[in-house]
């Protein structure tokens, strides 16, 4: 429970009407009730305003004068910032509870940490570190050698494949796997023939890796998620690709093998890469984008292939000329037969 | 076994030739063998007519006349309907064995009906509630909060997360993840930082979701399934989603955040829809067509950025008449050139 | 440990300087350091030669004589299949154990082998049979009839649903789902209703599977992985689909129900194939292609919706053409209105 009050103290945000107005729950505009606290950031849901029953909402100063709905308003430069303030006092998580279930198959050889929290069935393999206040979820299953840091979350039913390297406050959420054998062949007289995936797979600290997500091991060398970077649900990266840190990847994007990224790039969701390209830092790959080039820093890039998004939107507009265009190349050659009109006249 | 006379009984249909014949198997036309029962219901699979041994041919009313192939005929007007009668009698499901295995690993404060099927290493959390008929495969970890309705069926190696909501009769399929963490953050001084994610995820009553698929829960308020809606694999539905009820979404579709649809939506494969949009009931969506914008009730939309299906045909079919612009323009040029050719005689 | 002397034996390669130099490890050649063997075999990778420090290169005939970098060189037709070779000698894998942990869950009814390695948590079905040598990773689900050819590994968290038959030499990567129901309803006075889906599901031979991927079981009849093909992660196969044999389907594919594929078709990544249709042997289907029509052998195609593969790229070209054809086609309108210019001079 929270107070107007207490969640201005929080945000450092400014209060109209009653700050007294106490609240148990967040909700978005469309769907909160008379007890909520109604939360308003985008114009699209505004239309929502009028109707609401709430007693209090979180609105953005570019929404927050708008009339209708709750008059007791707590108004933010940014709602979703306050929400990361606000939403752990609301909904505190539940104590973490150390300790080690008794079915966990743990290997002698694993250096484990005393305070940790190790679900059943977990599965350790030979030669494992886990760090201080890892939390390690139900059916896991980490492969022989494999590291991880400090502070790090496995949700139930993830895979590491061996001799992975996880860092610190990573997460990674239920069904991953880590550490996949890369795809490599060669062909040999008919035959396609698996070429040993020998390398390594480095999740660096800060890293939240969504669920089903696929991320190979390097053939040779190594695969990296850099540092604080956010992948969104079954995200694929292949061998030896290296994400560069703080980056984001939007669910069902697929990067292929040896591709790099610099800091800060954004895809889109569903967006692909082929293998071997350099994506500069900053640039921002559009979804569904199909990228089979190299991609200069701050870029935007669009379709498939993808170019410039500007180029790309400009093309896409070109295209719906084209019925037009040929009206006037008929009306042209009509004009230039024997006989044609040519006055300005001309019916066309 | 079943003879075409039993058949015609269980489907309505009409029998040709000899309705004593009899078969324990339903085979595609092009696999099928001599004591089979072939099935036939799409004209592109009439040519394996001719050479097909079988004793017998389900077949559809339009395809049913053909010559070749089995003489020995029950006729109907959907030969997959016919199978949904047809297929649980040849091939009765094993007996359901209630139960809970002795690996499982169940919290003291769980509800759990006394007819259910709990398979090994299932792991159940605190004050998760299953109901009667629940069948839920080795391996699934069902996580705190949950509840899970009557005649539920969840395959091997599932992960609910904590709060999630499963209606009735819905089945959920090997190593699909329900109220994953949504993917929400905001940029603060150059980290990305996390918003929790503290809503809800719903599935509701006849819900079918395939393997490997993705619900994220709510960030705030919830992500919803509608009653009836069937989900084909690797999809994923991001958080603050509702699909609404008796949709499909083909394999590997993904709705980004917020967005909105009505009933009886359909999806095809690898389509992809950017967040908080609303798309209209009765909508159809083109395989992997890109949707950027709102779709209108029973509107049918292509391509990427998707717009309506027929004007996206139109615009492709332009596309390839470029060349033939091309040239027109360049004999016109040529024309208005001084001493260009100008009678209809130019051979151009 | 090998030296360049013992590289040349197992490869065939010729060595340029001194043959006694020894090595632990291959590298990239943008990673490798003092003591690797780096490892060069495309152009893209040429400009880190000058600065790389390692004692050693291995490399292609066609890239061996460029200057700079390690002057004692390994140099060989293929690269990588040099790699098959000396991976194993340089990392050779930990001796198998042969034997099944305490914490398996096996049926009484399963035919298992003496010499087989099964995991902590391993679930394996009535009727199960399970061949010579074959390994199964830790929390599997092995489904009631499946039968797993010798020498067959399933890396962790798989699921094979009932009735599934994999071949020997099958390399299943953690988190797939084989066997799965299909997508297959039929719509009843408002509801959608399942279809039984009781086919099988055939993994043949030498196939490689990545993680996470989806492969359902047929409808009625059946699906089949051909012999040695190569599936990378997150790849879809629906119902009743045949993939012929020594295929390659790389990440995130999707190929929707009864379509048949001949020998020796690759598919890049993120393509996707409706339903019923036939890609001749050969045949190459480009990244994020849409194919909608049969593909005839040796086919390239691109795009969607897929065309030939030049057409496509000639259409994109003349897309870009468009600006400048609406700036001719303008000046011609000028020069046909009266009093417009229709000299050469014209400045357009």
């Amino acid at each position: 429970m929270l107070t107007l009050a207490d969640a201005e103290k929080l945000t450092a945000g400014r209060i109209f009407g009653d700050d007294s107005v106490a609240f148990q729950k967040i909700s978005p505009i469309y769907d909160a009730g008379p007890e909520d606290m109604a939360f308003l950031a985008d114009r699209r849901y505004a239309e929502h305003l009028s109707v609401c029953p709430s007693r209090a909402l979180l609105v953005s100063e570019a929404l927050g004068s708008l009339e209708g709905g709750p008059t007791n308003r707590l108004v933010v430069p940014d709602p979703h910032a306050a929400l990361v303030v606000l939403l752990p006092v609301l909904h505190p998580e539940p104590k973490q509870r150390w300790g080690i279930h008794p079915t966990a198959v743990i290997h002698a050889s694993a250096t484990v940490d005393k305070r940790v929290a190790i679900g059943p069935n977990v599965v350790i393999g030979a030669d494992v570190s886990v760090g201080q206040s890892v939390d390690i979820g139900a059916n896991c299953v980490v492969g022989a050698g494999v590291s991880i840091g400090t502070g790090t979350t496995l949700f139930p039913n993830v895979t590491i494949y061996a001799r992975s390297a996880l860092g610190e406050r990573v997460i990674v959420h239920a069904g991953t796997r880590i550490g996949v054998d890369g795809f490599g062949y060669v062909r040999s007289t008919g035959a396609i023939v698996k070429v040993p995936q020998m390398g390594d797979c480095v999740i660096e600290n800060d890293v939240e890796i969504g669920a089903n997500c696929t991320i190979d091991r390097g053939s040779i060398g190594r695969t990296v998620v850099g540092t604080g970077s956010k992948l969104d649900n079954l995200v694929h990266i292949a061998h030896n690709v290296v994400i560069g840190p703080r980056s984001i990847l939007v669910a069902q994007v697929g990067v292929a093998g040896s591709t790099r990224t610099g800091e800060g790039v954004a895809m889109g969701g569903q967006a692909g890469l082929v293998g071997h390209l350099k994506i500069g830092a900053g640039a921002r790959i559009g979804a569904q984008a199909g990228v089979i080039g190299d991609v200069a820093p701050g870029q935007v890039v669009s379709g498939y292939p993808a170019r410039d998004h500007r180029t790309y939107l400009k093309a896409m507009a070109r295209i719906m000329r084209m019925p037009d265009l040929l009206k006037r190349v008929d009306r042209i050659e009509r004009r230039l037969q024997p006989g044609g009109a040519t006055s300005p006249e001309d019916p066309g």
